[in-house]
């Protein structure tokens, strides 16, 4: 697995000059657009010119079982993870119908589903296995399935390299994920489950309690609290995902082919988390989408040291808060590109 | 004026529950896409309607030369406001920007400029005077000119109208005019200048002090201080603005017209407030698009009531924060209107 840690470009240095030369030009009060003028510049240094670009979107949702979910940690049944996955597909649910309305495309990526499903136009399976393993009790997968998990992630973004692709964005779907990505990032960055666990898809208050005991048991199981010297890799096999593991890969594969990265919510930022313990060269590659309502998402945004573009109170997962902040990115690059100077348009500048 | 007073609908409680019925029974968590959620059935409430759109916007820039200018209270010279109309309409500004990418209609207004500037194609001129009066000294502007000014807001709503728009977008332009707005909520609510006022386009510490005592002498001078009985429409006349007082028309009329209004950032959101103390039956008619970094926005913004759609530390004006909130809306109606039912899908609800 040395591909994980192949550096990522640095940002050009020279672009984001220009870009911020241009912003103090355009007709309006120089910072008067706030956060539209930090993504231009970002993106512009990212991509390496003087007019940056949001048209062309790579979503990718990757969806997978929890062995965990057998401990009663989600308000859905296990089915849901496929019955989600068909409906992916089908056009019906709320990343289907975002892809649609902004013209991204969006592949489907089934990594591994307690009962195996039948073959369904649109969406690719890599069975890894029924669903991760109970990591209440073992680890969640072998180190095989993990270097596969990663390698899967990491061809979305190589595909989406050759597609001319502006911005990637990875989704997840699995029953039971905030519980491994709430593990992951308490351990990542040793801070205490209470402060990161959430509701996810709805249970109640007894519910939250169970979870948490089961996440910090499953911590002390695999010796992954109290310690500064977590491997993510290590990290990930233990309590992770299958899907987070390829979100993992896809995070540091897109940066290191230089394309910028629309971070989604908890699973998607626990994932970008794991991606930048394993290789830090890459996070000035990351955008982050939304702040979701997930509880210990902001912990998480803290740590990551990222920005949210949109606070719209989802928790949804599937890449839904990233592509909703989609629109806003693209009308930053379009006031960047299109707007009129100072001298262009014959107006005065600040007395 | 009498039709000032004429009450807005109702927002139909028919659609609103079935349009919250339907968002129980999409393919997700219930409430998991959060805004995108309430947005949507507020807009079906309001269109009467199964199908919430926000397709169709129209756009109204609204502007006009201040005499407080003449205070030293802004970082640009007055000349900007005439130039800021040539680039409105040359396609070089920023609404003109956001207008072309969201396809959303573009009008610019002019009410009255220091200087008479000459006829532009697709700038349509009502000189009410050159600039209202220096409100330091004297009131704004006449009784006459206050009834002229509101009446054009209206008819920019009912032309609205006739062209089957979804939602209604009013902006402004005039330097000092964050001054004038700041008199009016000062005013209003009864709150301290220096809890209100701002660095507008980008004044200085001392700029600052000087524009907070201005706005404070103004007020005493006009008996708008420390008085729980302040008529809005007297408050418009004494400190307000021609833009600013065609916005407050335009938002009542829109909401007489039963169109939804999305109303922008500090001025905006000041002409709006004056809108509801006019006539409060408005009030279910207002969406707030964004929180502007003006400092005293979202004390206006708490006493409207409303959450805004985006927190992106804009502050241009010119209806550019609510045009970046048009997207979501989009979306939102879009996610509501096509996602599958659990039904449809055959997904199982929750446990």
């Amino acid at each position: 697995m040395n591909w994980l840690y192949a550096p990522a470009a640095t940002p050009s240095e020279h672009y984001r000059q220009q870009a911020q030369a241009r912003q103090q030009q355009l007709t309006k009060p120089p910072g008067s657009l706030g956060k539209l003028e930090a993504i231009a510049i970002q993106l512009a240094a990212l991509q390496a010119t003087d007019s940056p670009r949001a048209d062309n979107i790579a979503i990718s949702v990757f969806a997978a079982d929890h062995g965990i979910a057998k401990e009663n940690v989600s308000a859905f049944p296990q089915s849901v993870t496929g019955e989600m996955i068909r409906n992916f597909a089908n056009g019906g649910a709320a990343i289907s119908v975002l892809a649609k309305q902004l013209n991204a495309s969006l592949r489907i990526c089934n990594l591994g589903t307690v009962s195996e499903i039948e073959r369904i136009a649109g969406v690719e399976t890599h069975q890894l296995a029924p669903g991760t393993a109970n990591f209440s009790r073992q680890m969640a997968m072998t180190a095989e399935q993990l270097e596969q998990a990663l390698a899967i992630g990491r061809q979305h973004a190589e595909q989406a390299k050759t597609k001319g692709t502006d911005m990637f964005i990875g989704g997840d779907m699995g029953i039971a994920n905030t519980t491994s990505a709430t593990a992951i990032a308490s351990a990542l960055l040793q801070q205490a489950v209470a402060n990161l666990v959430g509701t996810g898809t709805g249970i109640d208050q007894q519910g939250l309690e169970h979870k948490q005991t089961i996440i910090e048991q499953a911590l002390v199981l695999h010796q992954l609290d109290n310690r500064d010297d977590i491997n993510p890799l290590d990290c990930l096999q233990k309590v992770g995902g299958f899907e987070i593991a390829a979100l993992t890969g896809a995070f540091i594969g897109a940066a290191q082919e230089g394309i910028p990265v629309l971070v989604d919510g908890f699973i998607a930022s626990a994932a970008a988390l794991a991606a930048i313990h394993i290789n830090p060269s890459i996070k000035p590659w990351l955008l982050l989408g939304h702040l979701s309502a997930e509880a210990g998402h902001r912990h998480i945004v803290n740590a990551l040291g990222l920005t949210p573009l949109l606070q719209l109170t989802m928790r949804l997962g599937e890449a839904s808060g990233a592509a909703a902040a989609v629109p806003i990115l693209r009308l930053a690059c379009a006031l960047h590109n299109q707007m009129a100077t100072f001298a262009d348009a014959n107006v005065a500048t600040k007395l």
